[in-house]
C-alpha cells in the first residue's frame, strides 16, 4: 500500500529504525511487546517460545511481487506458553495492531523443553533422596552428589504416564572431577522429573545393575593432552584473508552474493530459516525457493532393553535447533572474513535473550569450478570455484550438529550437515556383552547404535510456485540383448515418475538406480533441451528408518518412514512431527502422516507444493568417535537442471586462459592467478 | 643386504644421487637405459610405455621390514613396444644388471593409445578424400577442412575388425572458428583409421543423416564472454598462505604429515599410486594400506543406436591416466603453499619426457575438526581440523578429472573425484527426437545419457597383510513389535557377512541398509571395543552397471558389474579390465572376472588381499553442463573403525578450551584462534 511506502519515505527521512522486513525474526523489542501484550491479558506465564508468524504465503507473495501497492504483511508473534499447573496456551498476537489474535488453550500437548527447563533438573536430581539412594547403590557416596550430573532430555514418550504431565528424563552420569567428560561414567538408572512440580516422579532401575565405571577418566582437555604427551607442534598455520573485502552485500538479513538472492531467518525450532531464495540469470531474478529449512530431525537409538527405546530426540521438535544453537566464535568456528547475525528469543520469565554470533556468513574458497585443455595445443581455461556458507552449530546434550547452507557460482545449493560432540553412552558391567547394540568405545562405556535423520523441508519456487515433483531413476533401456534396438545392450535412460498425490509421492531411495527427484515448472519448458525447468534433489546419505512399523520411533517420526513425501502447501505445515512434540504417542502420528491421510489425495500436480526429504546416517559408534567424535559430514545437493541455458559461472573471471589464437600468435593469454600462492 | 648398505653409504660419501626408492616411478634416465637396452637387441619398435615394474611384494615386505640386511629389489622396466607391422612385445628389464628378463610377442593385443597415437590422426583424417567427401555432404567445402578436428577414440571393439589391426575412430567434429568450442558442433560419421598403416580404413555412416549444425558457436573463452556482457567484478580474492611453511615433510617421494607416511607413486597407467600408507600411532608406525590407486574407469554412453555402443572409454587402460595428466599451474589449479612432482614417460621414439608439476601436493583448512559444548556452563572445546591433498588432473578428450586423493587428521583417507571439461557430443537435425538416449544441451547438439564408473583398488595392509572383508548392514532386529525382545521395535544393528571367497565377495550397493565393506584383521582386536581393527568403505554414489548382462560393455567392463569384489592377492593382478583394454572383445571377460574364474574359490579369509571398489555417476546431462562443465564432485572415505583406540586428533591444537573448573577460576583458558581472521 501507498501507507507502507509513506511509512518508510518518513523513516528514511527521520532517520527511524526501518519496518523490519516480513521475514525477519522477532526483535527483542517485538518479543517483548508480545510479552507485554499477552501478560496484560492472561499473565502470568512461563514463556515457551515467541516467534515470528512468517506471513500467509498469499499475502507475502502479493506484497514480495508489489510492496508499493501492497499491504505489507503485519508482523504477528506465535507465543507458546504454560500456566503453573501445566495448561499450555498457543497464541498470535498481532504486533502492528497491538491486538491477541488467538488465545488458546491445550490439552495433552507439551511444547519443547527449552535450556531453561532443562537447566533445572539436574539441581534437584541432585537433592533428590531416592537418586541419592540409587547413587549409593551404584558406588557414589551422599557426600559426592555434586559429582552427579544428568543430561536430561524430554521422555519422549512413555505410555505409563502419557502426555498429561510435563515430564523430563534424566539420563545420570558422574565426574570423578569437575573437568572429567562425564561420559565415561553413565549410571544406569533413569529418574523421571515432573517439570511442573518439579519433582522426581519415578526411577527405572535396570533389572541388572550395573556398578560406577571404575575405569580412570578419557578426556580430551588440554590437561588431559598435557599429560599425555602433548600437543603436537607441526601444524602450521593456514592463514585465510580477503584484503579486498567480501564479494557479498547485506541488506538488513537479505544476503546478496553473486546473482544469488537470500533472506536469512532464525527462529528457535528451526535454526537458519531461508526464505525467497532468487538467482538473477542476466537481469531476470528468477524464484528458486520459497522457503528451505531443516525442519524436524531425529535420533533413533537400537537398543530394545527398556527405558533405551525412549531415546529418540526429536533435536529440532522437543529442544530446538535455535534454541541450542552455540555463539560463534571468530577464528574458531569458522576462519577468514565473517559476517554474524545474533539470535533473539524469549526466556521463561518473558525477557528478551539474544545469541550473539548465532549465524556465521562467509565465503570460501571452492578449487576448480571448471577447467579444460585441449589435447592438441594445450590451449585452456581453468576457472577457480567459490563458495557462500550460511551456518550455525548447536549443541544437543551430548552431540553437537555443525549446519551449512552451500551457495555455488553454478546454481546449486548444498546442505551439509557435520556431527561431532559426544557419544551417547550408557554403562556397562565388566565383561557385559552388547548383545550387538552397541559398542564398547572405552571399558565399561557402552555407545548405543543409532541413526541421524534430518528432514529437510523444501519449498519450491521453480520459476514461479507452481511445481511439479518427478521421481527419476536411470534404467536400462528395453530391447534384450542382440536385439535391433538395443543390439549391444548398452542402452539405457532416465525414467520419469510423476507424482500426482502425496500419497503417491511417498518414496524411498534407490542407490542402483542414482535415484533423484526433480522439482520441476512444467509450465516452463528449457529452450534447448525441451525439459521443464527444474531443481534436482541429489542425496545420497539416505539410510531407511531401521525402527519397525508399528513401533514407538515409527509413530511418532510419520516423516522419517520414507526419504520423499510431496505436500500440497499450507500456511501451517512447518513442523513433519507436529507442532508440539513432545509426548506425542505417535496415535494417530502428527504432521506429515495426518496430513496425508486428509488430503492425500489431492492433486499436487503443477500447483504449490513442498518436498519433504529425510536423509542421514546409521552410526555404529566406535573407539575412534570417543571421547570426542571427529566431524563426520553428510551433505546433498539441489542441482539446477534444464534451468539455465548454459553453465551459468561461465562469466567467473578465469585464473588462466589461452585460446589456440593466443598460442598461434604467441600472445594474449588472460591471467589472473592468484598471487598469493607458491610453490614449497 | 650388507651391500645395499654400503653402496648407499659410498653414496652419501661421494654425494652420488641416491638409489630411488623400489616404488618410485622409472626417472628419465631409468626410461632411456631401458629403451636403450631393448633397442639394441630387438630395435627399432615404437615404444607405448616403459614404466618400474613394482617390486614382487614378498621380496619388497622383506626390504621394508629389514633394509639393512635383506636385498634391495632391483629397479626393472615393465617395456610395451610395437613393430611397423603391428606386433605387440611385453619385455622386462633388470636395470641394475643392464638384463632383459623377458621379451615376449602377443597376438590379437592392442596396447593402449598413446597421446602421440592420438595426434596423428586429425591431420591424416583432412586429407582423405572419402572424408572430405562426407564433409562435404554435411554442408563443408573442401576448402574448409582445416576447420574439421576429430577426437579420435580407441575403437573399443568392433566385431567387424577384430583385434588383430589397431584402430582408432574418429569422432568428427568442425570449428567455424580455430577458438570456437567444436562440441557445438558434432559430425554425424565415423571414420576408423589404422595405427599401423595409418589409413583410414572405413566409415560408419548413419542411415539418417544430420548436417552440419548450423547455430551460433557457444563459446566459454573470454572473448566469447567479453561479447556477451563481460566478466563478473565482484568476485573480491581470497588469500590462502602458509607464512610459517607447511606441516609436511617431502624425502624423495615419501610424504610425512600429521602421523600419515605415504609414498607417492605414478604410472602412465593409474596416475597417481600411494604406497605403503601407515599412521604413527602414539610411536607405533602401523600399516593400512600397501597400495592405493584409481586402476580401470569406464564411461558406457547409453545411445543404442550404431556406432554409438563403441562409446565406452577405459581412459586408465585404453589411454592412460598418467599419459593424459595436466601439468599444473600455481595458484590456478591449486591454491596455497604448493608442493610438486614432475612425471616422466617414455615417448613413440623411446626418449624420455617430461610433465613438470604433474602432482599437487598441499594442504587445505578443513572447516571444524571436533566441538563440544556443555549446555551447563558454556565449556567447551573447538579443534579445527587440515587435510592434506594429493592430486592430479587429467583430460580424457572431451572430458577433464580431477582426482584428489585425501588424507584427514582424524585417520580418515578420503578419495574425490571432480568431473569438469565438455560432454562428448553428437549431431542432431532440427527438430530430431533423442528418443531419450540423450539432451538437446544447445541447438543441434546431443549429449548422450553415459555413466562415469570408477574401480578402486585397494591393497589393505591393516596392521599387517593378513586381512579379512565383511559386508556390513545396518538390520533391524528380530522379534515382532510388542514382542518381549523388541517391545517398541527400536532394535536395530550392524549384520556382519564375512567373505569366504572371491567369488562370495561379488556384492552390490545397498543404500537403504547403509552398506559399508570392512577390510578388517581379524588377528588382532581393539581391547576396548572387542572388535577387529579395521578400515571401513563408506561410498555412497554407487550406481549399477546399466549396460546389460551379456552385451559389449559388460563383457569388456567385468569389474563394473559388482560395486566390491575381493580377490586374493597377486603380484600382476592390477589392472581389473586387464594389461591391454583397446580392442578386448570381453569373451573371456579379462581382469578381474578371468581372476575371479581361475581363483574364485580359493579362500580369502585371513589372508593377502585387494578390494575392488566400483563408484561412479549416471549423467544425465542437461543445458547447464555445457559448453564446458561446472566440476561435479564425487567422493568415497576409508575410515578407521576398531582401529585406535580413541580419537587420533585430539592432540591437534585446539583453536579455544575452557573448562569447568576455568570457568569457575576464571582463568586458564587455552586460545589458539586464528589471528587472520575478520568479523566485518
Ligand atoms: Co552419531
Ligand atoms: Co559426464
Amino acid at each position: 500500500m501507498v501507507l507502507d511506502r509513506l511509512k518508510q519515505v518518513a523513516q528514511h527521512v527521520t532517520g527511524a529504525t526501518p519496518s523490519p522486513h516480513p521475514f525477519d525474526p522477532l526483535s527483542a523489542a517485538e518479543i517483548e511487546k508480545a510479552v507485554a501484550l499477552v501478560n496484560k491479558e492472561h499473565g502470568p506465564l512461563y514463556y515457551n517460545a515467541v516467534t515470528v508468524l512468517e506471513p500467509r504465503k498469499a499475502e507475502m507473495l502479493a506484497w514480495l511481487t508489489d510492496p508499493i501497492h501492497t499491504n505489507r504483511p503485519h508482523r504477528v508473534a506465535d507465543v507458546v506458553a504454560i500456566r503453573k499447573g501445566g495448561t499450555v496456551y498457543d497464541g498470535l498476537v498481532d504486533l502492528d495492531e497491538d491486538k491477541i489474535l488467538k488465545w488458546e488453550s491445550n490439552e495433552g500437548v507439551q511444547p519443547l523443553i527449552t535450556m531453561e527447563d532443562l537447566q533445572i533438573v539436574e539441581h534437584l536430581v541432585r537433592k533428590d533422596p531416592k537418586v541419592i539412594e540409587q547413587c549409593a547403590l551404584s558406588g557414589i557416596p551422599k557426600e559426592d552428589m555434586h559429582k552427579v550430573y544428568c543430561d536430561p532430555w524430554t521422555i519422549g514418550f512413555d505410555e505409563r504416564f502419557g502426555n498429561k504431565v510435563r515430564l523430563q528424563q534424566a539420563l545420570m552420569y558422574y565426574r570423578p572431577h569437575v573437568d572429567d567428560s562425564q561420559y565415561s561414567y553413565p549410571l544406569d538408572f533413569t529418574p523421571i522429573f515432573n517439570c511442573d512440580t518439579q519433582e522426581i516422579i519415578h526411577i527405572d532401575i535396570p533389572p541388572v545393575r550395573r556398578p560406577l565405571n571404575q575405569a580412570p577418566p578419557n578426556n580430551y582437555h588440554p590437561a588431559a593432552i598435557e599429560a599425555e604427551g602433548g600437543y603436537r607442534k607441526d601444524l602450521k598455520p593456514i592463514n585465510i584473508t580477503q584484503p579486498g573485502g567480501v564479494s557479498f552485500n547485506i541488506n538488513g538479513r537479505i544476503v546478496e552474493w553473486q546473482n544469488w538472492k537470500v533472506h536469512v531467518g532464525f527462529n528457535y525450532r528451526e535454526g537458519i530459516v531461508l526464505n525467497n531464495i532468487s538467482y538473477n540469470d542476466k537481469g531476470n531474478e528468477r524464484g528458486i525457493f520459497y522457503r528451505l529449512s531443516l525442519a524436524e530431525m531425529v535420533v533413533p537409538y537400537g537398543n530394545p532393553e527398556h527405558p533405551h527405546h525412549r531415546k529418540h530426540a526429536f533435536d529440532l521438535g522437543e529442544y530446538g535447533g535455535g534454541y541450542m544453537t552455540n555463539s560463534l566464535a571468530l577464528g574458531c568456528d569458522c576462519k577468514g572474513a565473517i559476517h554474524y547475525m545474533d539470535a533473539s528469543f524469549v526466556n521463561r520469565a518473558g525477557a528478551s535473550q539474544i545469541i550473539k554470533n548465532a549465524i556465521c556468513i562467509h565465503e570460501e574458497d571452492a578449487g576448480i569450478l571448471f577447467k579444460h585443455t585441449d589435447f592438441r595445443d594445450d590451449s585452456v581455461i581453468v576457472t577457480r570455484g567459490r563458495k557462500l556458507l550460511i551456518s550455525h552449530v548447536f549443541t544437543a546434550a551430548n552431540y553437537e550438529y555443525c549446519v551449512y547452507w552451500i551457495f555455488h557460482l553454478d546454481g546449486t545449493v548444498q546442505l551439509e550437515i557435520k556431527l561431532t560432540g559426544i557419544l551417547n553412552t550408557y554403562a556397562m558391567k565388566p565383561g557385559e556383552d552388547t548383545h550387538g547394540w552397541g559398542t564398547e568405545v572405552y571399558p565399561g562405556v557402552n555407545a548405543h547404535n543409532h541413526q541421524h535423520l534430518f528432514c529437510m523441508r523444501v519449498d519450491p519456487n521453480i520459476d514461479g510456485p507452481e511445481n511439479t515433483v518427478f521421481q527419476v531413476d536411470a534404467k536400462a533401456g528395453p530391447g534384450e540383448v542382440g536385439s535391433a534396438k538395443n543390439k549391444y545392450g548398452n542402452a539405457f535412460y532416465a525414467h520419469r515418475t510423476k507424482f500426482a498425490t502425496a500419497r503417491e509421492s511417498m518414496s524411498d531411495y534407490d542407490g542402483s538406480s542414482s535415484r533423484t527427484w526433480e522439482m520441476a515448472n512444467t509450465n516452463k519448458i528449457n529452450p534447448y533441451s525441451h525439459k521443464p525447468v527444474s531443481y534436482k534433489l541429489v542425496s545420497r546419505e539416505v539410510p531407511a528408518l531401521l525402527p519397525k512399523e508399528g513401533g514407538l520411533v515409527w509413530k511418532r517420526a510419520g516423516f522419517a518412514r520414507h526419504a520423499v513425501h510431496v505436500t500440497r502447501y499450507q500456511d501451517d505445515q512447518i513442523h513433519p512431527a507436529g507442532r508440539h512434540v513432545p509426548q506425542t504417542s505417535g496415535e494417530p502420528s502428527q504432521g506429515l502422516p495426518e496430513w496425508i491421510a486428509k488430503h492425500g489425495d489431492e492433486s499436487i500436480d503443477n500447483t504449490d507444493i513442498v518436498l519433504w526429504h529425510t536423509f542421514g546416517i546409521t552410526h555404529f559408534p566406535s573407539p575412534e568417535d570417543y571421547p570426542v567424535m571427529p566431524a563426520e559430514p553428510m551433505t546433498l545437493l539441489l542441482r539446477p537442471r534444464n534451468f539455465f541455458l548454459k553453465n551459468p559461472a561461465l562469466d567467473v573471471p578465469p585464473s588462466y586462459s589461452l585460446t589456440p589464437s593466443q598460442i598461434a600468435a604467441k600472445k594474449g593469454a588472460v591471467s589472473n592467478v592468484d598471487k598469493a600462492s607458491r610453490a614449497v
